[in-house]
């Protein structure tokens, strides 16, 4: 194995020369100027990713749930500093690979690596750790917050919801998904598709947005509980893929299986809400950016996240979200 | 054990409420608007801290570490970014005793918490990582790079060195000093004092300048590396704190300790370098500072870092500095 110094002169160096103020990662900090909206996701194998996902696609994923947060706060990405601690016995071949994960990332959403640490464990079989904090231009109309969100505002989802939850537990075992559906279900988790384009058309639209990571009903229930309103959303407007929809139509419950798609994490699409004013706009933004968008509900007086059937009443839900503290 | 939500809540909002722009840990996102120094150091159980390490004091490290890069950048530190994966199992009181660690040194050094992620491992026995991105006003003259020692120039470190890697061995029980020594060791390994004041105060004096983590024989390399100079350093100018000379003077190999010291990491002192015509400067950013600082070499031409003894020959040292992916 190369040293500690050569791996970053050989494999994260490069990654940065787009960067000026990053000084070839070269020196203790970098530079930067502007107004920024930064954000940081930690990564921890066996819990946002599985041992066994390629790595390439764990770099990806370590920058793509980043540039979600990032697109829903209507901000344009520019670069991220990365925090790595390596199991014990990596290889140069994965330490590569982890790094061509990042450079065709870094191309697609013409980002740069500014700074980091590169370290490992000394514990053996300690879990691979990634920690990456990015940063982007602040959208023309500001920041896009949880807090915006008025009464009478339409709510909003991008692309399709729950593949990624069908995904972990295909590849868990737990789901028996036919061949094709399978893979699309097992991509959707191990590689989001962050909404960064749409993200910046709702700079001066949306009144309130967050990245669906924890779960669309988690996650429009912080946006509720930070604009101290009420959120519905009917579950027949909730966007599915064709293969989630295909799973669906197999349930017995089928009210149950929409709340679990609703309740399951890792979509990293974009929920926000809009004034019905906006709602040409956000149709404009959605074929600019060819990205989807549903309109699945409203937002109403009181507190919390509703799930309402096609004759208006609610949907039971689990708590949902994911919770680092509880078992 | 309280839930994800409830923690961040109580633990941590309340160390962002000095910064407007991390609204409170409520976002996906905070803002920042300037001319910024930013630093990462991620720190790992087992590797930068023991797990018997008390936990607050492994909070103040994991801030102090980054402080100190700050510092050398000639930077004002303003707020981090926080990342932490949890052991399994940990309890509210860890959780509360590391956020009054965290506290003591906002206190302290004048700093927030701005933004960040908390998580926790799913394997057991998985050791504690703390990646912390940090930020600093750019010092009127610019950030003090490690490119800039010319040929010529003073070499300087700030307080005393190797007490740390005293410490750390007198804590693995490979040194047996005594009882107030081994105190002053420890405490220098796990709570380093970082020379914030004094990191200001060289912007504008300083030619080049690195914080002693890996070493100061190590650190000084880096700065000839990216300078495309030598540097001498004189084996009995370097400063050593009354503990560390007691030792020294009863090792039967006096050259060969005094190489330790200088090859023994996380003193988290600054080496720097600066014209001769800028002593008098020093002198003074020193006693305003109350920060002790030691002449202790020459910048020459050629490469690499020479310790020399008392007729000028040079020490054997070796290759220094803590590489994680060399066993």
């Amino acid at each position: 194995m190369t040293g500690e110094f050569d791996i970053i002169a050989r494999y994260f160096a490069p990654l940065s020369a787009d960067f000026e103020g990053a000084f070839g990662l070269k020196d203790d900090a970098a530079l930067l100027t502007g107004e920024f909206v930064v954000t940081k996701d930690v990564l921890v194998e066996g819990v946002h990713f599985r041992a066994k996902d390629p790595v390439s696609a764990v770099a990806r994923k370590a920058l793509r749930v980043n540039l979600s947060d990032l697109a829903a706060k209507g901000a344009r990405p520019i670069g991220y500093f990365l925090g790595c601690v390596w199991p014990t016995g990596v290889t140069e071949e994965a330490i590569a690979e982890f790094a061509a994960g990042l450079k065709a990332d870094q191309d697609l959403f013409k980002i740069a690596l500014v700074g980091g640490d590169t370290t490992a464990h000394r514990a053996k079989g300690a879990p691979f750790v990634i920690s990456v904090t990015m940063f982007g231009a602040k959208g023309p109309a500001g920041m896009i917050r949880r807090s915006g969100a008025q009464v009478g505002d339409d709510a909003y989802v991008t692309g399709t919801i729950g593949d990624a939850g069908l995904g972990l537990a295909a590849l868990a075992g737990d789901l028996k998904p036919a061949a094709p559906h399978k893979s699309f279900f097992a991509e959707r988790y191990q590689l989001p598709s962050p909404r960064v384009s749409l993200g910046g058309a709702l700079c001066g639209c949306a009144s309130a947005a967050i990245d669906v990571s924890d779960g669309l009903i988690a996650d429009a229930r912080h946006v509720a509980e930070e604009s101290s309103v009420g959120i519905e959303i009917h579950a027949e407007k909730i966007p599915l893929s064709e293969a989630a929809r295909f799973w669906l139509d197999r349930q017995e419950d089928r009210e149950a299986a929409v709340a679990r798609l609703a309740s399951s994490g890792d979509d990293y699409e974009i929920f926000f809400s809009a004034p019905s004013s906006r709602r040409r706009s956000i149709e404009m933004a959605s074929q600019l950016t060819k990205t989807p968008v549903a309109r699945i509900g409203t937002v109403s007086r009181g507190g919390g996240v509703r799930l309402l059937n096609g004759l208006g009443k609610s949907i039971a839900t689990s708590a949902g979200g994911y919770d680092h503290f509880q078992p």
